[in-house]
């Protein structure tokens, strides 16, 4: 793997800016699609057209799926439809095709689509944008090797070598029936373990694992994850084979979804890089900042309930982040483990009261230790109320099982409502259990002193 | 995929319970190991160990390989190293059997050695066991399909026929030379599009991409992802091959190292699921709890350095949750960017100061919009004083450009010092933003304080 340092992105700047285009040509002719895209973007806009250009059109296909989206759409911006298509699609497998063709407007798809001169391929593709882009159907691909189980091994072997001529990997090739269902699975290894002339119908495996097109995409994570797949066949509600997926998609499929889940866990509303740009970066951040503001203004108004009680007893005033803050970390904890277990499938959300009775318990254990060490400590220190003590310890113990209780039934019931659990998690657990938080002491201090004051 | 609903755990603990083995045989015959292992960790010990016996031993080795790892540890305790040996490694591959003889004590491992009776096996899983953990090496198995350059394909084919007997799947041969240097791959698909009868080394893919034993398994994983493989051989530092990685060990790999970051996040100090009994659950827990506690004591011991300043200026208590939660806000955003930008491979440690840099402008525009519209908030509302707006606002832009140099500073640095930089996410930045946050309010508070009633 090529490493980006700054002085070779310096050393292919000067390059490009002294029209070396043999030099340049000879450095980038034998590097990975994938690579070619890491180095564009470290780029600025004119460097990018010069390699661009130096590019074949396969190659430069190749490079546009492995780019940024953000920097895909500024070079597709500037291509014709009819470019788009016989420059980029006709090179592509249908499932980078239709990645390709769903970020343009509805009017350039049809342009698009209609430049093709393959109307396999065109056919192919408009069938695959029919699918929702969060189910197996959006991230399957239609390249894959299809025989009929009534066929010899012989005619499948040519079959089969007709078909594999345009595929770059071929793994399983697919058995179906006259009416097109999926039948069965003939793994390349047995070309050579059990090599044979009968119909294929007697070496294949039967019953094979597939999957529905409408299956959600964590689903199908799950599955590859579950079963080590390396790819599946893709087939619609009456067993008719209808695609393939390979692991590769699934692996980047699993990577976005665990960016996304802990960019949730950050405060981060949105994908961002380091490579972003203020006002992106800015745009992502904000929101959550602006609702932690208004998270915390909400608490000044609730301690301004109690300003006179700061006046007179200010020691309660020095515990308010203590009990804010370990509030926010235990409902974080809650809602990591929750969020967590409903993304590696170990944890199903019908068993919410299960887990909320067991998270009381640990909930219970948390709080007890944690109030007891501060009582202690507070015990020990000079200048610390009785009523402080009491109350801040009390406090403690409330919020802690509160925020656990709280960490794990909010995201079970987003579950439950089919709305992503990780918007559960992070900031929004932080800012409402601390302004629980508050509003708890708030309430035990007042109620301690009235006590305490009508006692004395 | 099975669905482990409570009705079908129940369903087989009645018949666990009544006895009927062979209804219980019916119910699990068709499912898969993986299947099998969900359904085990549902069950209480008593009905484990009778599906257990329920097993063929091929499909019990496969069980244990999916097991939990607390489970695996209980089921192999009960276990002789005698059975372990020969009833459990022997039907793994080396690298599922290094996984289990790694959790053993050093004498158990080297009885359970001692009783394979396949002694090229004991010899590949003893060099196995003497690679790190986290490197490719630690991953890699090696069961795969090697032959010489200089054979004929119909010599390759006769030779893979025999190797891959043993193998489950089979996707690329590798050819070596007369040292056992690795010098080609050929993909299966070949032996469809390009029969032929001449040497090997004529009709391989020459240039194999492979990997050195000692790269960290992040680097691996990130190769995987960007090149889209299904498998890749693994060479030791000359170039001999040495083993092969498969995608779903990387797979495996790669949700266990999203886990992790997103653990650290959360405050958990370590892998917890929910299943995990009270014990379990508070140990990965209570950790950053305490840190917490400690945290929010140190801010009672800043803030009661300023504890007269409250009696007189009571508002200035309103507004600690805002200042404390906005600078941990802020921090948890900058620090988990570059946790992500690092894991992923889109961002280089070198950058350090460019990233500082950029980061301080991002924090510059996200103070400036926060600190403004709290200062327009507080002169709105009735009876806070020009000290505490003045003061609030100020704090907060200091804050805020604090933690957001501080969340990029903080990680950047341990992945230079190759500590784990996920460790500066979650509650350490966010205890640490608000520590710092209270002592900049207080500075700034008492200064201004002091600067006004000098003038009155």
């Amino acid at each position: 793997m090529k490493e980006y340092t700054t002085e070779y992105i310096d050393h292919i700047s000067e390059l490009i800016d002294s029209g070396s285009t043999d030099a340049m040509q000879q450095e980038i002719a034998d590097l990975h699609p994938a690579d070619i895209a890491t180095l564009i973007s470290h780029l600025d806009r004119h460097e990018i057209d010069t390699v661009y250009r130096l590019l074949d059109t396969e190659t430069a296909a190749d490079v546009l799926v492995e780019l940024d989206e953000d920097l895909r759409d500024k070079l597709l911006s500037s291509m014709s439809t009819e470019d788009i298509a016989k420059q980029v699609i006709d090179h592509l497998d249908t499932d980078d095709a239709v990645d390709i063709i769903q970020d343009l407007d509805e009017e350039d798809q049809h342009e698009v689509l209609s430049h093709l001169h393959d109307a396999t391929q065109a056919g192919n593709i408009i069938d695959l944008l029919k699918y929702d882009e969060d189910t197996a159907g959006g991230i399957m691909s239609t390249e894959m090797i299809i025989v009929n189980e009534n066929w010899s091994m012989p005619q499948c072997v040519k079959e089969m070598r007709r078909q594999a001529e345009d595929l770059e990997e071929v793994f399983y090739v697919y058995v179906v029936d006259n009416d097109n269902k999926l039948c069965g699975v003939f793994p390349l290894r047995k070309m050579i373990t059990h090599p044979s002339v009968s119909k294929i119908k007697h070496v294949m495996d039967p019953e094979p694992m597939s999957i529905r097109a409408d299956t959600p995409v964590e689903d199908v994570t799950l599955q590859f994850e579950k079963y080590d797949l390396v790819a599946m066949p893709v087939v619609d509600s009456i067993g008719r084979l209808v695609g393939q997926i390979t692991v590769d998609d699934v692996m980047d499929e699993a990577r976005e979804s665990s960016e996304r889940d802990y960019q949730l866990a950050s405060g981060l509303s949105g994908d961002v890089t380091t490579n972003a740009g203020f006002f992106a970066q800015t745009r992502v951040r904000l929101p959550w900042l602006l609702i932690g503001m208004l998270g915390g203004l909400a608490n000044s108004m609730i301690l301004s309930r109690f300003e006179a009680g700061f006046a007179v007893n200010p020691t309660m005033a020095l515990f308010i982040p203590l009990i804010g803050g370990t509030g926010g970390n235990v409902g974080i904890q809650s809602s990591a483990i929750i969020v967590q277990g409903l993304a590696n499938g170990s944890l199903d959300a019908a068993t919410t009261w299960q887990q909320i009775i067991k998270e009381l318990g640990v909930g219970l254990i948390n709080a007890s230790i944690i109030s007891l060490l501060v009582f202690v400590y507070n015990m020990l220190t000079l200048g610390i109320s009785q009523v402080t003590t009491i109350a801040v310890s009390l406090s403690l113990f409330a919020v802690v099982v509160f925020a656990s209780v709280f960490g794990t039934f909010v995201p079970l019931t987003l579950e439950k409502l089919k709305i992503d659990p990780a918007l559960a998690t992070g900031p929004f657990i932080s800012i409402t259990n601390d302004i629980i938080g508050m509003v708890i002491y708030m309430v035990i201090s007042s109620t301690l002193i009235a006590q305490f004051s009508s006692m004395a």
